[in-house]
């Protein structure tokens, strides 16, 4: 197996999907050791410093890449496994961005309210115990909470020659914001350009689902991830495997049309696994989805749709791919 | 302990929150024993009984209750802890009605389209095994999913004099929809009017998260509730509680907007639990939070927002009730 | 002709569609002379009365009626022909109720933010003129504005049972907040229980589209109005017609739902009036129709959809009921 | 005056905002003679032509452009006065593309009906009595419609180095289907790019608000423009200004928040205007705007917000420019 490891210097960031020349040129089958900037640019490392002074939404979420992989075609699927994830910074940071979040006016559910304080948190990574601290800005109340790496964003060029910014989650990936992008995951996406060009970033050292503040526990990460491309086949939307759960991610507002676009893919996987009529696929997974929230803050709103394997008879996905996926990996860790 | 069986019979059920003269009185503490039609007054058994023809969306919910209990007055809290949840009959129905649904125009989302196959499916209950049986109706697929039960309707009267459908969730509970209201959870509603005139129905053998085509595996219930009484101490939205969990459920439209609520819901009740200050709940909150949409498809959508427990420091909403429901309710299975 | 007065003393008003005793019953044909208090209850007479101080949600938008029209069926149509508003009081009122209104979060649109000042202003009529004042609260600009009476609600009692608050707007009429709901217009609502049960009230001497802060220049006022009943054809939504347009309000969440439901209704309206198909009415009406927004701020939002008569060839709605009405109006006057 | 015609080849049109070579540069105060393709490259010129075999979705809105103008910088404001709007052929062509427009489910709002029927309308122009008519497609209704020409689309170049389809309606203008967008009215846009980098098309010779099937009159068009820059000064979102009104324009899902974004920008430049505290601006808006839904269509919904100058003190935007624009218009026609 290839591997390559690559590490962007600062100037080497880009903050968008599509737009950007390509770093390097890979083969499917490569094993990528990267490292990836914060989402902050690593502006924030105290609680003394503020987002509205230290932090430009121009410039958020780095993105390492993006890569050229050999052989991708429009319509083609690229299938990324997440190997692992670890913290490449003994902190973490989280803020409350005046007008960005959840439960704040933004600029698009505009209003005339003041904002929010704008607060930073500082999250000390304690590798021993595997966890992440939080202590309260505002009292003196602690926890430490278990660290579970995942990747905010990761994507591929759009289709149609547009370049969007590394905040937005849509067709082609993105800043999904889905806890379930972490070790042990294939995410497939489908090519748009020739090449790909996939990159990654936004490593969150633990989220909750909804990422409530727009904000998670934002760190450096180490991620290797093993790069494979399906010949066609390209899902509609981002579709997701673990060992134990066939997923897929619908982006777009408002957030019942995130959960729609997610279903839907869901039912064209049921048909392709099982050979399930539409209807049938439907009435399936209606009675066994799961459907959480992954991200209800950014550009669009995001919701994966589950299923748990466990409930269904065994069936392969692309040919069995994320189960060799893992195999290969083991070789890696 | 006090305990009442009941059995409404078929002129005695209700399609409304609000309205309905109470069926009985109770006294806090009470544990009762209930028998509930299932969603679609039992028209539906076999795969050739059609929606269109056999169901009226002003009378589907058909409610047991409503109870009045004594003592409760607005801004009270009754809790209401589901002890057990049993099916009462063999076999459970789910329908794809026309226009209504989640992956379907709707007489809201109104489209120009053709309705969806009007189609029906019988799942049958095997009670040894603890499952439900899915027979595909376009094909020859099948399979034995858990039965998993749970009650889609447990609400109060509503506020300021209004009636509702038993279709509808909102600030007053009711159609939520969601998978959590099982046996072993608390669910706390604010009381609206004299006596709180709760009800419940809707059974569901089983349900996936959103409830995509609007229909569960819905089935007759017997439910063993155990209600107590809180004086004072509303929340604004309805509150559950299981051993793991403390959880909030939104309603509303847009989804963005359920989720807000629920989120703002816990906001609050993680001030009542932690002491912690809003700023400080919100981002902690941001970090462990789990988001599952309850229901995509009734007149709001509902949106359940989960706190672990195992993840914060030992905390006793409302006094420890739940627990001590949890021990009350050993004496009665 | 027969002519009918009535004036509710303050223990006769109501705060909801369905749910109330008929004040009386009239015939189709009659003439009403109704005299409606203010949203507020006359509670803001002064920049110095606070709505966070005087004003209960649960008791804003006071009816008069409701009105048992003798012969009315569900599934008939109820006409109603505004013959003339004028304003009852030489004042009117507006403010901004904290976290209610457009700009502003609210208990669904729910964030941690602070609320915006709660205001009052306060409107003089000008009858020779025919103009309202706005004064700045917080500056000294001044302008008169042409008083255009409105009525914010009209609407018949709910189906299925349900009883809504004199807040919501909805298939049955009741807060949709239209300027178009003025005198000249005829409004079509579907009756669903036997006597119809409307009620009118929360009238505005002026309002913009959106009615952005949630209150108009609210207002006391003289409403003439010809009643008629149509035997079938209800409409599935509220339709208007003036000498000008043929109108359809659709009232949903999220605002794109209100427009496509005015939009089909307008689809089928289009296909009685011209026999066209769905198609060729969708078709035309995306070349000619309007959709201002009425309200941005209720229970749900409302969107008139409107076709400008002079565009079209000649038609008759309900053979003519519109004009027929203007006629017999004049005789009023 | 400096007068530059320029009429694109097939093979230079664009069909983003941002991401093209410029292909002129103009200086501040040039008249642009443009000619531009209408949305569909000509594909559609009969009612054989089918968009589903023609169109290809990621080649639709071909834009005249994009338009270097010297001097502007990010932050400065692009003033475009539309002279004259002619159509450049003597037919339009509107379809209703399968899945795409607003009465039918979309790759969004993604639900598992069959589309609508795929059709095509022709209208023919009739110049000399400046109308274009409308032939039933299911039938031999036929109606002229007056002749009411108006740009789908008016952009510079997205901030962050995005680059966004010309379906796309947003901050930076764009697809925003607004018939204001029309001869007479004057476009203000932020400045996010060197030399702004805008440019037109999508031309409708006709259009009703909301433009419900997605498409609109769409036309060729002659378009004379007058380009302006104002150092400083960009608006967070387009504004228009006419003689009679003042405008902007929200872009965003669901379609309350582009209302939310109309009204707060017109918040803002009442303040600008007046002096007025951003409270009575609210009130005052709220009883005098106009909120006319533009596009329900698009990857984003529109909504003007508007206020009519005869309903307020005289006051001058932007120094007076728009008067001075139409001065300077009246040498062209």
């Amino acid at each position: 197996m290839e591997i390559v490891e690559y590490r962007p210097r600062p100037d080497q960031l880009v903050y968008t999907f599509g737009g950007a020349e390509p770093v390097m040129r890979i083969k499917p089958g490569t094993a990528l050791k990267l490292w990836s900037e914060d989402a902050f640019n690593n502006a924030l490392t105290s609680v003394e410093d503020l987002s509205s002074e230290k932090v430009d939404l121009n410039f958020v979420n780095p993105q390492t890449g993006p890569f050229y992989v050999e052989g991708a075609e429009p319509g083609d699927t690229l299938a990324l496994h997440i190997v692992e994830l670890t913290p490449a910074r003994s902190y973490g940071a989280s803020a409350t961005i005046p007008f960005f979040g959840g439960l704040t006016s933004t600029d698009r559910t505009a209003f005339l309210q003041d904002p929010l304080p704008d607060t930073t948190w500082i999250y000390h990574v304690d590798s021993t115990r595997s966890t992440v601290g939080f202590q309260a800005r505002f009292g003196d109340f602690e926890v430490a909470l278990p660290l579970e790496p995942m990747l905010g964003t990761v994507g591929v060029a759009p289709p149609g020659g547009e370049v969007r910014s590394s905040l937005v989650p849509e067709r082609f990936g993105g800043n999904m914001d889905a806890p379930e992008v972490k070790a042990g995951t294939t995410v497939y996406l489908g090519v748009n350009q020739s090449g790909a060009l996939f990159s990654i970033g936004d490593g969150h050292y633990r989220q909750g689902e909804g990422e409530a503040c727009g904000t998670a526990v934002e760190g450096a990460m180490h991620s290797t991830i093993l790069v494979e491309l399906i010949k066609g086949g390209a899902p509609a939307w981002p579709r997701l495997e673990s060992d134990g759960e066939w997923m897929a991610v619908g982006s777009s507002r408002p957030m019942e049309d995130s959960w729609r676009i997610g279903q839907v893919e869901m039912v064209r996987w049921f048909g392709e696994l099982f050979g399930l009529h539409q209807m049938d696929a439907y009435q399936l997974l209606t009675q066994t989805a799961q459907a959480p929230i992954a991200n209800a803050v950014d550009a669009n709103y995001s919701v994966v749709v589950k299923a748990r394997k466990s409930l269904f008879p065994k069936a392969a996905a692309y040919d069995g791919l994320h189960a060799d996926l893992r195999r290969r990996s083991a070789e890696l860790l």
